[in-house]
């Protein structure tokens, strides 16, 4: 994974103003243009409250049939809990951007995070429009992830090459929401976009597949908010032919390196923890005691505390719902094995310490072996923390 | 509901003592002893780690097809996570019993809760169930109480009549586990004596009905213990004949006052909030939707501080995996609409204010209408605070 001072993807503009929709001043629009219309493809929130820019984009996709021409993007006010006025609103914004571009309504996607419930201002939000498409540029992104943060404690961007036969693809991806910790229903919002040549239907399977091996196996508090998205757009400059494994694989990494930073970048957090399932019976299973453990209050206490409680992370195991035989289980922290058989293993207090040494590390695995089959899966937790009660429980009052 | 000084239930016997399980020397083994073989069902933790007690008292009253002598109970240790030996130990904790009292060993279940992984110290358990034994006596059921306790501040009983035919029946229970916010993975253990006659088949339908109601309707972080259980004993003395819906309400109210003594109890529990769901589809959905709301942490946060964030709460309802349609769902705290057709309500800072007026009330009720069928359900749900973080996150440590 590199990280380069000037990031660029051939066949886009990136551009970011500030509107004035954020009290702070800082910039709150940003549009991706593509130099013509593109393969693109998203995921979006399972929140049965979808906000506006949601509805708006996913009928966008459907109608134009995966190609895009723009994304527009605002912070400061997340247009959700709105109703029909929100979806007018969002409407507007892809229209002003499709009007300007002279291309179909349908080609712009529209994305919204900050407070909910308030109308959007729309005074400032169309001209701000106007002005972030005059100032895309192609050494633009950087600035473009500055305009989606809300309560973020800085940008947060990733690249990679991918290799698809003889040809190297660029990615060029960034993200923004504090590991769903901060305050305003801590939308996740990111943005991929790639010179590979990707059909829309294609790219909309690899993009399913790397997020639910990434963004959707991260866990904070286990909410999920109104407006969360992922887009990729590929513009094809590449020109590559044949398969598209080596994309999957970059696109994939690319996501894994942003919900890291993502998760890491989270007020209060101070360990990222990896759970991990081995020796599940099926997929299915293995992810069920991911997620189970990956989200328990209690397992996050002990992350928090560095305690090395290793009942609590047993129990939660035992609370996925799915049939274990006991005698069979082994639990690891890093190396360090705790538990074989379902028992402790011997060594007491040298034991708890050496797990202790384990847990005060930033970042660490939890590998949970069921003895079942041959099935894996893993989830990324982290702390639960005094911050993290400080945060959410103050926030707006 | 009424709590009375010199509780007793005709047909048992009461017992306890200190056995030096607790190195802190409080009473540690508890016994409660039927005149003869009676009724009995219970219900176990869902967790698939089932601790050596829950696995010996549920194949006890599958054996004796639900006839018991009586239970023992010790706390200190939970034998959870002990293998083959723990299943050794708890057997023959009931065997002791049993030979004394001169009956099958499958007419004993047993209990534990306290440090898991730590094998029992049978040295000072089989004698201090024959001291408990010995100490029996007909008004000795808040000895029992407080023999069952961990880190709970107090006993925690209950007392009620119900009314069957012409007959008036005793209920009396007694539960522990401070809401399962407790360290030792926060077991809860509760015990019902009744001196109403009901056949052990439609006790075990009857207490699963009212348990669905109460206990399983509370959360305080979503984890279940290894060694939770519920068990009820009815002597027949009252010598009801006819209908038993008089008895299923007694039952119910008696474990919804121990379960919100449960919640309520728990450190750094100030607010107890009764997340209400109503115009549901179905029953399932009722209940996902109410389940998902008590659980979330961003709810439980908001709880804490009091936070009229509107916001979590239809974003928790919203993930609940249940169809929704968002412009029919209002919001309620006690009489204050917040919510409606999926919007907020107009009134501003005034309607924050009265929320928040609610929202500091030491228990009040949330109520999200679905505005879909009829449906209804209900869940506990508590706030999630700093010392719900610090006693969870230092403890052993």
């Amino acid at each position: 994974m590199r990280r380069v001072s000037k990031l660029s993807c051939a066949g886009f503009r990136f551009g970011a103003t500030r509107a004035g929709i954020k009290a702070s001043g800082a910039p709150d629009i940003g549009v991706i243009v593509a130099d013509e219309p593109t393969a693109a493809a998203a995921v979006f929130t399972s929140n049965q409250f979808k906000a506006a820019p949601v509805l708006v984009s996913r009928a966008a996709l459907r109608k134009s049939a995966g190609r895009l021409r723009a994304v527009v993007v605002n912070s400061g006010n997340a247009n959700a809990c709105t109703g029909a006025a929100g979806v007018r609103d969002a409407r507007a914004m892809a229209a002003r951007a499709a009007d300007a571009l002279g291309v179909p309504h349908e080609q712009i996607a529209v994305a919204s995070t900050g407070v909910i419930g308030d109308p959007l201002p729309m005074d400032r939000v169309l001209p701000g429009i106007d002005a972030a498409l005059g100032a895309g540029s192609r050494g633009g992104f950087t600035e473009f992830a500055g305009a989606i943060l809300t309560t973020d404690r800085g940008v947060k961007t990733a690249h990679t090459r991918a290799t698809l036969g003889a040809t190297k693809a660029t990615l060029l991806g960034c993200t923004k929401g504090a590991g769903m910790i901060a305050p305003n229903l801590a939308t996740t919002l990111t943005f991929v976009t790639t010179d590979a040549r990707v059909p829309a239907d294609r790219l909309q399977e690899i993009l399913q597949r790397a997020a639910d091996r990434t963004f959707n196996a991260i866990s904070v508090d286990g909410d999920t908010s109104t407006n969360d998205m992922i887009l990729v757009m590929a513009s094809g400059r590449a020109g590559n032919r044949g398969a598209l494994s080596g994309f999957e694989d970059g696109l994939t990494e690319l996501l894994d390196d942003l919900s890291r930073q993502l998760m890491g970048g989270g007020e209060g957090v101070h360990h990222v923890v990896t759970v991990r399932v081995v020796g599940a019976r099926h997929d299915r299973a293995a992810r069920a005691v991911a997620r189970t453990v990956a989200n328990s209050p209690l397992v996050k206490t002990a992350i928090a505390g560095g305690d090395p409680n290793w009942g609590r992370f047993l129990m939660a195991v035992g609370n996925a719902g799915v049939p274990l035989a006991a005698s069979r289980v082994a639990l690891r922290f890093d190396d360090v094995t705790m538990v074989e058989g379902g028992v402790a293993c011997e060594g007491g207090a040298a034991l708890d310490a050496r797990v202790a040494a384990v847990m005060s590390r930033p970042s660490y695995t939890v590998t949970i072996d069921l003895g079942q089959g041959r099935a894996d899966a893993h989830y990324l937790s982290c702390d639960l923390s005094h911050e993290y009660v400080t945060i959410n429980a103050d926030y707006r009052t």
